[in-house]
């Protein structure tokens, strides 16, 4: 068993305005999917893109939106979202503190 | 793109002071694991079990204990716990609020 506070793990700067930390991967031993951690500033965004893999979203702090190609949802605070495969998608913070959110994907 | 709050999905009492919800489950269409939310009452805790899939956790809100053969580790808040396959574990609710944390599985 291996436990960690989120903020032990390494920050990677994914984007301006956007931090991501492997918070569970391969290194510890997980056989089959990865726990992200992202931080988004306001008035950042992840990149709007697609693939052929899931995502599962669980939101901890902040305000923000959900986009796909259907258009925007409202997150915040225990928010869930499931994005699934191959379906374009982004997260935006449109409020004024950082909007943190756990995401979690497959191993490829 | 599925959006919903934890609280939208269903709860069911897994033992005494253990609810646990599926948020992101097979009926949304993930292909690979499963998110559920856990809400653990003070002095009340998972069962102490073993099986051959790993967990992934992120704890929410609360203090507990995460178990296993080797020990226990406080958690909190932020708090990351990987639980490899065939390891023992439980998570107890040693404080004296809900303890409430994320545990992601892939099907079997």
């Amino acid at each position: 068993m291996k436990v960690s506070k989120y903020l032990d793990s390494k920050p990677v700067q994914e984007l301006p305005g956007v931090v991501k930390r492997e918070v569970v991967n391969a290194d510890d031993g997980a056989p089959n999917y990865c726990m992200r951690v992202f931080e988004v500033e306001p008035g950042s965004a992840t990149l709007f893109h697609t693939h052929a893999w899931e995502h599962e979203v669980f939101v901890l702090d902040g305000q923000g939106l959900a986009v796909s190609e259907q258009g925007e949802t409202q997150i915040s605070r225990d928010s869930v979202v499931f994005v699934p495969p191959d379906e374009q998608h982004c997260f935006k913070n449109n409020g004024d503190e950082i909007l943190r959110f756990i995401c979690v994907i497959p191993y490829q």
